[in-house]
């Protein structure tokens, strides 16, 4: 099977259409046709090999939402014509405690990404969902809802799942009050979640206009961070922080907001930033990341979308717009993720 | 009552022996002859003006082992020849609910230090146990078990409780592999209790001699941080990690060693240190921090220590040996408390 895929070499030259050589169907593969693709972060970080050498040519995309157009002879969970998604993980090791948990994001082999993953089953390098069809394992494949917008969909796979998976972990719960720091792909997921989950949600921004856009959003307050009044009146009073922000920062303002023994989980930042020792001891508060979410757990969270009416806002582009919107979107100039229209490629 | 204390203005200057007025005995207070008096790293801080401008003259001293010799009129806990101890803390508010949890080290309105602490009720600074004498009120002095040998249990009141209380909040337990980072006053205690609770423990250090010495104390094994060999074989295996460190340093390699939503506690460094996002996303690894202990669970841990025959390995010094003893602290050179008999001052 031969496919058109675009392979993204850096976000500033121009990109081209390849035809790649898709594996052929295996007994519990399911072949999609992608109808949509989210555009995250990590792909402009691949397409620029900003986590280490990529491996060119590169297919980036793992928010991908597509119709079902073959299964193979054991698949059980789909049937032609069904609508799925397909997240940032096609295959992990499936025996270790973490996969025996439900966490393959955690899978003690390292589980194999959407794109530009080694492909320890078939050889090769993985290719994502700037493609007009991928074939995935049929226990990585999602069920969608079949009453969203599929184009609002998309962005649930990745930056749905990324900050769902936290909330559910520290088991935020009626009553708490939760702030989600900064307002992009993520953070704005965050919220609709959240107050979903029904907190008192916070939205913490250094920008007045994202804190009008967040009430929108379903927000109960706004804190700008930069405040330094509004930052203490708010002090010790936090049961949840969710940071969405991408990019290394100071961390510390934002952990004098929670209670004792509450956290901060880190979604975002990778990059070594500076804590405080004493802001940790002084009042047994913890610091901790999550990485998006397992296949089960990412199932629940679409089901839970379905049920309440939750999706991604998006701005839906063509397939030859995606270097204006990695522009765009390095400018934060997207509310809230771009997705690419499948049929324009 | 007039009592002579030693008041400390630096750790160069010679120091003089100051007649402090001490508060008369109300009626819930325990006036205590101190016996022994550990030195910890904050007295040198404090000394030094380290955190901020201490109130000169200042008698630090936190961990404090004496006998009562006198008591208030509705005093019930303790009657005169009682062997006690007091710690870190001698008041907090004792009505928010940090204090009714019997956290008063987070107390949410400040509890008062043992030195150097604005005096809420008297007025003027409290003065610690480099003194013949302190008055606390009962709430505040622990019983001290009497098998122990008394210059050993002085320092359990600050760097034992600091150990104690981040191993039993984290619920470490048997099967459990454990590692306890640096061993100075507050690690040794960290490998005792760890041993005594029945977990692996693994003592990491970037010192041979150490290493050895962690083994004597009861560690199982011994870990050199900067062997990368060695740190990679233990990757992702221990199941908490007790960072004992008291300054800045990289955390990252330690938190490598974290297994899946495990937690690594900080218990001396206060000053900003890096972290990578990456660390603590890729596995779900939490850091914290941690305080000293509440009022009940120091009991708890001396009660423990009788029943166990636990103590601090220490080293007896004299009063005016107390500029030396700061020196050789800041080297490291002392196994592993320096504690002043204070018969001597």
């Amino acid at each position: 099977m031969t496919t058109k895929a675009y392979a993204a070499f850096n976000a500033v030259d121009p990109l081209g259409a390849h035809t790649i050589e898709r594996r052929t169907l295996d007994a519990k593969d399911v072949s999609i046709k992608i109808e949509y693709c989210g555009v995250c972060h990590s792909d402009l970080h691949t397409a620029k090999s900003d986590w280490g050498p990529t491996n060119y040519p590169a297919v980036p995309g793992h928010e991908i939402i597509g119709r079902v157009e073959a299964v193979g002879s054991e698949v059980t969970k789909f049937k032609v014509g069904d609508i799925v998604g397909v997240g940032c993980m096609v295959e992990s090791c499936q025996h270790c405690h973490s996969c025996d948990e439900g966490l393959e994001q955690y899978c003690e082999n390292g589980f194999t990404g959407t794109y530009n993953s080694k492909n320890s089953k078939y050889g090769g390098i993985t290719y994502g969902g700037y493609a007009e069809k991928i074939v995935v394992q049929e226990s990585f494949v999602l069920n969608v809802p079949t009453n969203l917008p599929l184009e609002n969909v998309a962005p649930l796979l990745c930056a749905g799942i990324t900050t769902w998976s936290p909330l559910r972990h520290w088991n935020v719960k009626k009553g708490d009050k939760v702030g989600v720091v900064g307002l992009g792909g993520l953070g704005h997921m965050g919220v609709k979640f959240a107050k979903a989950m029904g907190v008192h949600v916070v939205m913490i921004t250094t920008s007045v206009s994202k804190g009008e856009d967040a009430m929108k959003l379903g927000a109960d307050e706004v804190l700008i961070s930069t405040n330094a009044d509004e930052m203490k009146a708010h002090a010790y009073s936090f049961d949840f922080l969710l940071n969405t922000i991408p990019v290394a920062h100071d961390v510390n303002p934002y952990l004098l907001l929670l209670k004792l023994d509450k956290t901060m989980c880190m979604v975002g930042a990778i990059e070594p930033f500076p804590i405080h020792g004493g802001v940790l001891i002084n009042k047994r508060r913890n610091i901790a990341g999550s990485l998006i979410g397992g296949i089960k757990e990412t199932q629940e969270m679409l089901d839970f979308c379905g049920e309440h009416g939750i999706v991604s806002e998006v701005e839906v582009i063509n397939m030859h717009d995606i270097n204006e919107a990695y522009v765009r979107m390095q400018k934060s100039d997207v509310k809230y993720r771009f997705v690419i229209d499948m049929k324009t490629l």
